[in-house]
């Protein structure tokens, strides 16, 4: 029986993750979650799933969870609440799945109690790659990635040396826009951008897969997951998103992971490994797949994916300015003030502004995170959309 | 330093095999060549790879090859001459590229001295599957397919579980017959037939392809390399053969290998294995491979590939039957006597007029194959195109 934490249990993945536990009641249990503010659903998750802790990321949301039902178990909350839920003594893997950074430190903790972690959250790594992954190396501590890309990789992989790897390769489904003129990019607003052709997401990664950094940021992190510089790594897009990515190996083999496209599949690899168990999802249908096609990635039209790479490549804090940069450029264009190529505008502005330094504890990362958030918010006021 | 004994050495994959040793010249070695006919080439190939031992098919062919110059190792020639290169002393892996059943004694000879086997002969599992890996379980022989799909295979497994194969699916071409209706199908001639869209290969193969035989002989051959039951073999026709094959997981999820359509990768992946040596040959780029398109194979218009299905799930000879049975049949063919549609015809009546018997001994092997090719050979008459 191994025992899972999952950090944002009311979200799309901790609730696929849930789904996970149900298909192996004897396998996996849950025995700690954590949410955000959705008190009600947590509530009810805990009904269900009985954990021996739980946290929320606000009082006011822990009171709203202890009206809703009867817990006897431990309610903390903030980023505190994080850490004791990521660190309980009954927790085996820390699940990963809470947006944005607020699991960083609840993650180092978790690698310093010696959990697997299962990693469904980008940030983490763009931001602390070399801390976390450092750590991880310290502590023996493994790593496995969620994310439908990184895990296809992992797939792929499998024990193979690294100097038979040649090159990772992340297939990209291209966004809604993948085709669009550069003049009708520039008119795009936050309604086409939030139609995302194959994966159900959330509205800050949809936005990310439009504009490509989506990929971007996953090429940050396949360089810290799988210790791959940058030039090795490449983006192809390929819109029917079944190849779930490849690698190719040092004689020209390719070995490509491909699925139906459903969460579930890559949090049960991770809670699974080194085992693979069964699943009871509709195999894929190769047959009724249509046909795959692979292209070169639009860098003109999409240029946040060349920014990531900059800043992996430039390396020490930019890839956190690239981050915190982008998410204050996306929520602007989702509040329809920022036009669409102006995302990249802002992002690119905010990494020129700034002087990288080295990522040596989370204070650093703190401190350049914020930074680039008030410099980026600038930036943003002043390509605003007018009228 | 490993060293190789190609049987078969003057042919399509003997050639490419030498490509390979050319490529790798502190890392591989030619210690001993068999070639059939051809002793002008195998002459020209022992001036340049100085092999311990040659063997040749006939007297004939070893005063031929006499003839072309001066040698100083031993030469052998018939079935024994194939049985001395294969088991010579000096020897570590036994390519066994020769066409045909004419390597069958071979082959167990080499497991027999504890040589690896580097398998591109499909007869000698389609015939002799249950003796060849039988006698290689007991001698801790490893068989290594270089067959582009089986060794696809082997690459997807990578040192997976039993348990966590669901399906091992091949690729199919479908040969140049693939949507072409049934009507136009039995117009079909040999030069139609012997033009194969994507590899080059010899004349019986070729049709075998067009049939899809030869991916029915591939399924029989993975039954016996991956100890896989037919219902758990799938095939699938992919025109653009850049997907070499496939194996689904347990979970679902299914891992592909890819790559150039060239033969020196799967025989350097025999040759190096468990090591994985570099190659100079172009990388796989999908974004210039068109689109990749899946089909289910269409049983109606290719019988061949029901008929091996059928052989395998009967089991015992009733393989060795199949197999000679569609030789003959190709022959016949390819002389402009049988009809396109009516190769599968000679196959069924020679299949149905078998009574299966269990694979014991080599001797049972080549009984069952000389009935199967009379017999063949009376239908073959009996369905001759008359005019």
């Amino acid at each position: 029986m191994r025992t899972l934490a999952i950090l944002g249990s009311t979200g799309s993945i901790g609730r696929s993750a849930l789904a996970v536990v149900d298909a192996h009641p004897s396998r996996l249990r849950v025995a700690a979650l954590a949410a955000g503010d959705n008190a009600e659903r947590l509530a009810e998750q805990v009904a269900q799933y009985r954990p021996a802790a739980v946290a929320l990321a606000s009082a006011d949301a822990v009171d709203r969870f202890r009206r809703a039902g009867a817990y006897a178990g431990t309610v903390t909350c903030g980023p505190e609440g994080l850490v004791a839920v990521a660190t309980h003594p009954d927790v085996d893997i820390v699940l990963c799945a809470s947006a944005g950074t607020a699991a960083l430190e609840a993650v180092l903790a978790a690698i310093d109690a010696g959990k697997t972690i299962a990693l469904a959250n980008k940030e983490v790594l763009v931001m602390a790659g070399a801390l976390v992954t450092s750590a991880a190396r310290r502590r023996g501590v493994a790593i496995l990635p969620v994310d439908s890309e990184h895990n296809a990789i992992h797939q792929c992989l499998h024990g193979r040396r690294p100097e038979e790897i040649r090159r990772l390769i992340l297939t990209a489904s291209g966004g809604p826009f993948r085709d669009l003129p550069l003049e009708q990019l520039r008119a795009v607003g936050p309604d086409a951008a939030l139609r995302h052709p194959t994966w159900r997401m959330g509205r800050k990664i949809t936005i990310d897969s439009a504009t490509l950094m989506n990929k971007g940021l996953e090429v940050i992190e396949a360089h810290w997951l799988f210790d791959t510089p940058a030039d090795r790594i490449e983006v192809v897009v390929h819109p029917q998103s079944i190849v779930h990515s490849m690698v190719e190996l040092n004689d020209g083999s390719v070995i490509a992971q491909l699925g139906v496209t459903d969460m579930r599949l890559p949090i049960q690899y991770a809670c699974s490994y080194p085992e693979r168990w069964d699943a009871a999802l509709p195999s894929l249908d190769l047959t009724k797949a249509g046909r795959l096609e692979f292209h070169e990635p639009a860098h003109d039209r999409f240029p946040c994916l060349g920014l990531a790479y900059r800043a992996l490549r430039e390396g020490g804090t930019l890839p956190v300015v690239l981050n915190a940069a982008n998410e204050v450029a996306v929520a602007s264009f989702l509040e329809g003030r920022l036009g669409f190529t102006s995302i990249p505008a802002v992002i690119e502005r905010t990494m020129n502004a700034h002087q990288p330094e080295s990522v040596s504890t989370v204070e650093v990362i703190r401190r350049v995170d914020g930074w680039a958030r008030a410099r980026a918010g600038v930036f943003a006021g002043e390509l605003e959309l007018t009228g």
